[in-house]
């Protein structure tokens, strides 16, 4: 189906934006852009939805409560197609460039030129597997293993818990339960802000060592740590990494992509919305910054169409 | 009830976050804070949903379609209540002031001194009737006369409208729909911007004049102007000012709370989120910002803790 519309709209001339990515940011982008009637085709590298689908229960998008992963992405697939809009899913975009003053998106099905770029590639939760040589993490997930604190932190009050990635998702599961273990060192990326002195003035344990398998019967009961039994029922997985290299956009220096209040890149015509442009990684944040993205663009279509007409704009429109 | 609460929390030692204002970006920095378990006070100069208590039908907050305007504040508000947050309705904020360098604010029923502040005030509408002398633009709320074009939009394509306003609104509804009046003088902050000759470039009836009451029998039939009757079944009101000045921080030329991208404003610990931070005027994008200053509350009060134990901390925290 993917192949069908990617090839049906291959070098549409009047594309007018690509959404890449479809999970909270990509999606709510693409209602906006729907309600707006600008012409655009919203690509996923698998079947949309992104993080979202790992989520246990959300209590933190607000009027939404305590639904679940695929329940939420299920609502915004919905909505999506209530307002006429679609998703191209297994349509990854492999590279994003700039030929001839305009931009290109090609994918393994088509090449769009668009006037715009909303990039929303989100980001890898990078599980233990990588680094630790674990396999058994994902048998638990929802049921102990979580890979957001502030989404799952409030089911686990009053129980010990250990974070292995960001320190500030320890802090806050330890204002909701005395007994959190934090398993370093601390990342690359914390290790300036957050050492591991700090961790424990928090009071909380600060551990290190080889990491075993999570034990449990069903739901999660232990980690083992340097050959030390830790009974936990949590277990926060919190590292991630930026989910696409495809862009020439300017980064920061953990490689997020830098934008501006408007969500504008530095390259004219792209813009970013959620996880990609960094912390909090929240839904909320990903659908605000998918509307905004959105509205951004349809300022700057209209700007362009303006300029092609002859006229002189102000700068900010372009932003 | 609010003097209850008020009177019973006066001068809480540990308060540790005041919410200005319980429309969508307040609310939502509420529920972020009672997930979070952070001591707060959630004000409000009325009952709280702000402007979206006047929508008719939103069709852009994701995963909720269709949803109207009290309904969309009654989930906000059982959402707030099942993650234990509650509201102090009828109380105004009259006085927000740095004290012997702490935060104070004031209202008619309380002192609260929190170690931080997160400004959600929202919007005024401003109404016809200020200035053109008309009366009956409520009667005809959700009959045809709306004060969001990205909201409402959408119900009206294919008839004909008039803008009152901002401009882009004009722009946005001209993708809809092809018959678009302008009523002008374009308002101050879009006239360097959007000059009438912009308006009527994008194919949009500029038009000056005296404006008559609206006109139809339930639904908007027509408006009036300078004596010429234009049939019209939509008619956006979309003039806006920041809807408080208790504060000090530092605003933009149109009189918005500058921020960053985490929401702080430059004064120590007070964060602004919502409609009060600039355009778009958007759920969504209120939502979003609600979330990440209560996140960034959450590493400010962090920050400050760390500081008082003597710890030296990077000065990125406290952003």
């Amino acid at each position: 189906m993917s192949t069908f519309y990617g090839l049906a709209r291959r070098n549409v001339p009047e594309l007018e934006l690509v959404i890449i990515g479809a999970g909270a940011a990509g999606m709510a982008a693409a209602i906006y852009a729907s309600l707006m009637d600008i012409n655009y085709v919203l690509l996923d590298a698998e079947e949309g939805g992104g993080l979202m689908n790992l989520a246990k229960a959300i209590e933190n998008y607000p009027g939404l409560t305590g639904i679940r992963g695929p329940d939420i992405v299920r609502a915004f697939r919905e909505h999506l197609a209530k307002v006429g809009g679609e998703l191209h899913p297994f349509e990854p975009a492999q590279e994003l460039s700039f030929r001839q003053g305009a931009l290109e998106i090609r994918t393994g099905q088509a090449a769009y030129r668009p006037k715009s770029v909303i990039v929303a590639t989100g980001l890898e939760v990078l599980g233990l597997r990588e680094e630790y040589g674990l396999k058994n993490e994902r048998d638990f997930l929802g049921k102990g293993v979580s890979y957001c604190a502030e989404c799952d932190g409030p089911l686990f009050k009053g129980k010990a818990v250990m974070v292995i990635g960001n320190p500030f998702d320890a802090f806050l599961l330890r204002r909701l339960t005395d007994t959190v273990y934090f398993l370093g060192p601390v990342p690359e990326e914390f290790r300036n802000q957050v050492p591991s002195e700090i961790i424990e003035a928090n009071d909380i344990t600060y551990l290190e060592g080889k990491l075993e398998e999570p034990e449990g019967k069903g739901l999660l009961e232990a980690v083992v740590v340097a050959g030390k039994r830790l009974a936990v029922e949590g277990l926060f997985i919190t590292r991630r990494k930026a989910g696409s290299e495809l862009y020439e956009m300017k980064l920061d220096d953990n490689g997020f992509i830098i934008v501006n209040r408007q969500m504008a890149t530095n390259v004219a015509g792209v813009y970013a919305a959620g996880d990609i442009t960094g912390e909090p990684w929240q839904i909320a944040k990903s659908v605000g910054e998918g509307a905004v993205a959105a509205m951004s663009v349809f300022k700057y279509l209209t700007g362009q169409r303006m300029r092609n007409l002859g006229w002189a704009l102000q700068d900010e429109w372009m932003e």
